[in-house]
């Protein structure tokens, strides 16, 4: 297994609420956490480039086991020297099992004790996943961060299916365990952390459960699965507060696929330590623009000579460069280049967030700086 | 008028061709010839930042007024500072007239002495464009070289109608001539270049009395129009060949449309300074990559696992940093960095080949140049 010791560093827990200030140590790179991973789904975040990335300032990007192992395929990824010669990426790199876009795909797969087979949908083609197997996959990678198979349920799943599922993912977890260390003798030592998943649907003691099984075991990190898939966010912050404080504290905490200001703030409240999330691309490439006021929606015909930059308050190469008419003006036009200027600055955005809060916990203000922050993004510029 | 003595300024002439080495006074900017301006019809060159034009070494980019007019219209560009101010670009812009964009919706407009009357692609709203506004208009953009209103008639034109087409298009040139002085007395002097446009179809006798009558005029260069309109590449070069001897030394002379680089090099030999085209960008949008051994279609299965450069002899960011197999992927997968790494590239390869040229034009190996270019482009890495 990788040296746990020096992976994570917790540097200060804020007074006022459970933030933490930490940092992962990755050799080729230091993470500063609370940290934002933007998605690279396919070895690529959607129309970067990774000189744009690192200007930005990540240290962490997320990409995706499932789509990676059906285009371009592992043979590609190995022959190449791995994913993050792959793609020109030489920070840190998480992969998803896949788990999650198997899942989601729930008529086209089916599941056993051994894991799940599903049909691709680019070609149809039939496909196992196991515990054992997404692992080994991930190593070809060279994953810095590999996520075991786990079972997203849905939201409105009864609790009996979500105990039944949970025991099975818990029962992959201790497989992908060992899988993984028998994968890192053949490899080199420390260069992959192990991070396992808590499950548990909505139900407080399926949640409490797995948080301690999890915790339990000889992971690098916590994720936290399951979550911001169709539940209310009373929901997933009231999960967050009952299993936070069984979640080792000496381990990074990862919530998977949360990635909008304001929940940021209330889950790095409860504890969270790192986030993936396609929204800020997602949003970008639709023309909705991040700013500390608010979402603007670009194309709003209120722009249209608007000479103030998207966010007056936002230092990015697209802040600092372009008005809100130009952008409006080249979302209009259906030009590629309005996707990018968006997409780049809501990036830039959310990595000064994470940066802001990391600041603010370092000087103990942090639950003042969120209510600061939140008060003037609920003003809603185009709500 | 603007000072035409200090704009260009013809550096060297070849001996063993009609290649000449030049350089274009902007006031803000030098740009030496010959040169290539990748074309940025609606105020954006299709994917790139004004950063990267820069960075790869661009002076001079082009727009058009047709389609800004129409979108997002003048007021806006007024009311936002112009149109180097609108997009960020602090080099030089050429605008086109919106002539060829006029005339290549043919069901659309109506031509009279006057001008063209026609109906907005966007809308079907109707407009008139004259001699006198498309100047107006260029002015009111900040364009620094301005190019008058012309026709640019369909390859297979009888004599008959290139004749008369060719007549009204030299009344329109005197009525820009007017209109732009018109302009400049109440505009910055110096600041605006007008060219003037050669037509005449692939009629020689034409083509030479246009060329006459468009050289005696105090433009500030000629440009040559309807080349490159579905001619044969034959037909091209004798036109070039006819009029180069007819056209002012002192002047630049600009080929409108053309950018292959075997075209690019057929034409610097026959005189012509300046170029732009469609075909850098376009063809990396679609995955075709230009080389120093001809065109390269990315999505080929041959670079699955192919781990070159794109260009092993290319210094730009894709080729330095990516492989054949990373760039197929991305277009495979449809992912929008592919696009834009491959136009990156394309653009820059462009922009590196007419610094060679100027080089082997300076050092007087022009000839032995294009002939070593062209016998390893002509290799075909695809064909």
């Amino acid at each position: 297994m990788a040296d746990n010791q020096n992976f994570f560093t917790l540097i200060r827990k804020d007074r006022g609420s459970q933030a933490r200030r930490g940092s992962i140590n990755l050799g080729a790179c230091q993470a500063p956490t609370p940290l934002f991973m933007p998605v690279g789904t396919q070895a690529t975040v959607k129309g970067m480039t990774p000189e744009e990335l690192e200007r930005i300032g990540f240290t962490i990007i997320l990409a995706n086991t499932y789509h990676l192992y059906l285009r371009p395929g592992l043979e590609v990824i190995q022959k190449l020297g791995g994913l993050h010669k792959f793609m020109g990426w030489n920070r840190g790199i998480l992969t998803d099992s896949g788990g999650f876009q198997v899942f989601s795909l729930r008529e086209r797969s089916s599941i056993s004790e051994e894991g799940v087979v599903f049909r691709s949908h680019i070609d149809g083609s039939k496909h196992t996943f196991t515990a054992e197997n997404v692992v080994a996959m991930q190593v070809i990678f060279g994953s810095d961060i590999i996520m075991p198979l786990d079972e997203c349920v849905p939201s409105d799943s009864s609790w009996d299916y979500v105990k039944e599922s949970l025991g099975r993912t818990h029962r992959w977890a201790e497989r992908s365990i060992r899988a993984f260390s028998r994968e890192c003798e053949r490899n080199e030592e420390g260069k992959h952390h192990l991070f396992g998943i808590v499950q548990g649907g909505v139900y407080d003691d399926l949640r409490r459960e797995s948080a301690e099984f999890i915790g339990s075991q000889p992971f690098s990190g916590c994720a936290i699965g399951g979550l911001s898939v169709g539940e209310s966010k009373e929901a997933m912050h009231h999960v967050l507060e009952e299993i936070s404080p069984l979640l080792p504290e000496n381990k990074p905490r990862y919530l998977m696929g949360v990635g909008g200001p304001d929940d940021l703030f209330m889950c790095v409240e409860r504890g969270v330590d790192i986030f993936d999330c396609v929204l800020p691309t997602r949003m970008g490439r639709t023309g909705t623009i991040l700013t500390s006021q608010g979402k603007m929606v670009i194309k709003n015909a209120r722009y249209k000579f608007d000479s103030l930059p998207p966010d007056e308050t936002c230092q990015c190469y697209t802040c600092s460069n372009f008005t809100r008419s130009y952008l409006r003006h080249l979302f209009m036009a259906e030009e590629m280049l309005g996707p990018w200027l968006a997409t780049y600055h809501n990036l830039y955005f959310l990595n000064s967030l994470v940066e802001a809060m990391r600041t603010a916990i370092d000087e103990g203000r942090f639950v003042q700086y969120r209510e600061e922050f939140v008060s003037r993004y609920n003003q809603g510029i185009d709500a």
